[in-house]
């Protein structure tokens, strides 16, 4: 049973997870896969770019994020998924060996007008280094079950 | 020497990539490491979700569309990375073994302002399964290099 439905959600409330570690390993194995740019994947390469050393993509860090999002509360919320993403913000690289902490708080929440057993929250979430630096922020909207919601609905 | 350059950008410009197969491994495999949702992870718990049955992870199905974009253009463009993503929706499941196509278009075009050497694009996305149903759209703002921006800048 989950823990955390749409009830349990109003501007206010907050989060924070991790420090997570992210690796060069994994970057570069994230790269390989999805986003193969010299900035990304080696180190030679990297040093040439705006980026002035190897970073990960920002597709990368996305996914990292969404995991600590997932092991800090989403596995332990009715969670109906999400309809995209409002905004995200890359303001600095990551670096190999990194340690990512998450910041959450609410921004809104409506309950559909449609389906009266499910609501949306609308998240943000600052992500920051080992220095306390803003490395990315992202706004999500998500949808959750209404507690007792077959109950009502 | 990078074939595509800010200047190379206008509204006007398009571009198509694809088809590609995703496939039921790559989509657990995803979900394993970034987005442990049941939806994304077990085709018997996926069914009683709103998906019915498994799924991509939203955040899967934008790397999956990254490398097609890398592939496609990006890798070949004067690309000095992105800001950030202005906005992603996703509209219908992709299901294991969808072919996805891309198609991409720019909405806008603006020189920087503080760097002569630089420009920005937003390019708008619309990502579709092998029926032709809309899976996804993204819109991504994308720094670019002018050409010749060292004898110019």
């Amino acid at each position: 049973m989950p823990k955390f439905y749409f009830e349990d959600f109003s501007p206010g409330w907050k989060a924070a997870f991790g420090p997570r570690r992210i690796t060069r390993e994994e970057m570069i194995e994230f790269a390989s896969q999805f986003d193969p740019q010299p900035m990304h994947l080696d180190e030679e390469a990297a040093a040439k770019t705006m980026l002035g050393g190897l970073g990960a993509s920002g597709w990368h860090t996305c996914a990292f994020v969404m995991r600590m999002i997932a092991d800090g509360f989403l596995l332990d919320a009715a969670s109906m998924g999400a309809p995209g993403i409002d905004e995200v913000k890359w303001m600095r690289p990551v670096r190999p060996g990194d340690s990512l902490t998450v910041r959450g708080s609410v921004l809104s929440t409506r309950r559909s007008q449609s389906k009266p057993d499910r609501g949306f929250v609308t998240l943000h979430w600052e992500v920051f280094n080992q220095r306390g630096e803003m490395v990315m922020t992202l706004t999500c909207p998500q949808m959750l079950l209404r507690r007792n919601a077959g109950a009502t609905a």
